[in-house]
């Protein structure tokens, strides 16, 4: 047997997967706090916010009523109802509960809807830069990711002319998130509807991610399952709900295809956390949706302070995020090598940032995330410590 | 788009995943029940008895005192010292935490250590009958399982002579499990160290599914672990803590593999649940392993009261099942069609049992399995109905 650095055999599929480089600034970061210093995380992709008490408390008492045997694989039918019924209450868009099903959280989601539709050798269309995970999922299965380079002009967006342009014979499914990760930016409604008669004309797909509904600012997003009956959709309880150690999502899809997914999910994951899925009943309450409004705000207010704030220092941001929590900054003006800079930047001022190439591939190099999930003041202070290290005074 | 019948594009790795028989058994028992039967459920997979209460109580503990924040992708430090421990001070191996990897259940486990071993065309071998998820995440990643016909005169189990035999030069896995689902019967600690020795030389792995320890009756298990530090092992608190619905596992890797479960764990699953995780904590404590091990004494018994009445009946046990909460009984002298047997047993004798066409193709027709995860008077009654369904007064 070979030393710890070299696994004997080790499955191609892993050469694609790169490490986080944000884990590299994560472990400088913690040894810079080792030592005493104060480092302001703007790097982590959760809110931090806690969990909200009515959800909370909905697992104390699921836990003295409730057998935590396995649910069906699909979930339990009161959430998928809950669920149901929250895209007719917000979104004015009927979806029958037997076209969700619960999932251990959107990771689960997204494998389920490539497990049923992917073949290896099959193409996925994504945009880059983007939420480096699902090109690594497209990887496991076997098929073959397309990063299709995005930038201000589409507001960072895979819109259909470009996908359009990047389809082949192979081409299945085309991805987009709206809000997306790390660009915050959304699709139009318009925009969602030409990826969907896209996908239509060609045979394939349409998949959107849309976990960060809810936290989007000065507007609401609209669901792209308004763009037809066909078209997939995964989302979460993790950022909205805040609910991100609960690992809880869900998957809509086309009805022809449940039976599909829910044969692979009790292959692959039994089922959700039935704790979680309980727990989760509390989300759609409106003791919660309170909470959660009133945290929107909160990140509204960060976002709109940030904003103006980096681009004094000489961050060029084209294009106002619509929500998620982060910023994607074009630091180019600052440096050309965005993860030296983010080093540089935990080294001296104590701010962890993540650079572009957790994102892809496009332009990497120039582009920076900056994740405002820190209150206010510490964005105060971090904005302070940018400033002196840029030596622009404050 | 056609109808809900037809998905218009459907991966063909579905074609392998046929659902699970035991299903239409469900669905039918359910239809029984709404009409007022009283169903005797030995079909069903995990343990009649709650989460221990110490498990519950560090749960609600963890509510208050934890933010539910995403965790490391390998698990909380404190939690994979403790299986550490448990290693330790139940097997007396040594097995490091940093080789323990905690999943989302062993189904993560799973998925986990074949996805870094196992390329498209890899061949793993499996013993049939068996686990049938198992060859579905084998396909779900594009290998290929090559099942290996087992009976009474392995006692069920895939012995280094049939791995040998059935090694191809695709071949890069033998998979077994002890005790094993459906037959409860578990590998001799030679068998073991054999299978990996010929996997060793063959420059394959051993993979060995450990989720019944401690649900041996009569004897204890010895871990994998014994036969060398390129063993992978899977386990779970499922079964032995009675955990199934708060989906948590683990993967004991060799340590050069470690790096590279991170990697794709953080990819596919960002972590395992942070509640269940701090839930398992307690599942160490003095308190919690009496309550355990008082239910493993009670399913000896049922095991115990169990065997003889079956082959009384006509069933034929030819080897005596150590563990798990499974009979895999040959009911050849009832029936060649253990399918059409199942169903008459559920309409006319109102007892749900699980056909053996859910664990492989190898004499499916003749096997069925009995899972004694209900208390002996339940199983008594069962017996009686068994014996007036064929006759036998009782």
């Amino acid at each position: 047997m070979n030393g710890p650095s070299a696994p004997p055999l080790l499955a191609a599929r892993m050469a694609h997967i790169a490490p986080f480089e944000v884990m590299e600034i994560q472990t400088l970061a913690r040894q810079l706090e080792a030592g005493g210093r104060d480092v302001i995380h703007l790097e982590i992709g959760e809110p931090d916010f806690r969990t909200p008490a009515p959800v909370v408390e909905a697992a104390r008492r699921a836990l003295d009523a409730v057998a935590m045997n396995y649910t069906s694989a699909l979930g339990i039918p009161a959430l998928r109802e809950a669920i149901s019924a929250f895209y007719r209450e917000r979104y004015r868009v009927e979806v029958p509960a037997g076209r969700i099903v619960v999932t251990a959280g959107s990771s689960a989601a997204l494998l389920l809807a490539l497990g049923v539709l992917l073949d290896p050798g099959d193409e996925v269309l994504l945009a880059d830069p983007g939420y480096p995970c699902n090109r690594h999922f497209v990887h496991a299965l076997g098929g073959v990711p397309r990063l299709v380079p995005v930038d201000a002009r589409s507001r960072y967006q895979l819109l259909a002319e470009a996908a359009a342009k990047a389809w082949t014979a192979r081409t299945r499914i085309a991805m987009v998130a709206s809000p997306s990760n790390p660009t915050g930016t959304m699709l139009e409604p318009g925009e969602v509807a030409a990826l969907a008669a896209l996908a239509r004309e060609r045979g394939g797909t349409l998949l959107v991610d849309e976990i960060y509904h809810g936290l989007t600012y000065g507007r609401d997003a609209r669901t792209a399952l308004e763009a037809g009956e066909d078209v997939f959709v995964i989302n979460s309880f993790s950022k909205y709900f805040q609910m991100t150690g609960w690992r809880l999502g869900w998957l809509v899809a086309p009805q022809a295809y449940v039976r599909e997914i829910e044969k692979l999910a009790q292959n692959l994951y039994i089922s959700a956390s039935t704790l979680a899925q309980h727990a989760a009943l509390a989300a759609f309450e409106p003791a919660t949706l309170a909470i959660v409004e009133e945290r929107r705000r909160e990140l509204a207010a960060r976002r709109d302070f940030l904003l103006p704030a980096l681009e004094a220092l000489g961050f060029r941001i084209p294009v106002k995020p619509d929500g998620a929590f982060y910023i994607y900054a074009d630091c180019s003006r600052l440096t050309q090598d965005s993860f030296a800079f983010a080093r540089e930047v935990l080294g001296q001022a104590a701010i962890a940032l993540t650079p572009g190439k957790d994102f892809g591939f496009h332009e990497p190099g120039r582009h920076i995330r900056i994740a405002y999930t820190q209150p206010v003041a510490r964005l105060e202070k971090a904005v302070a410590r940018l400033a002196a290290f840029l030596g622009k005074g404050s």
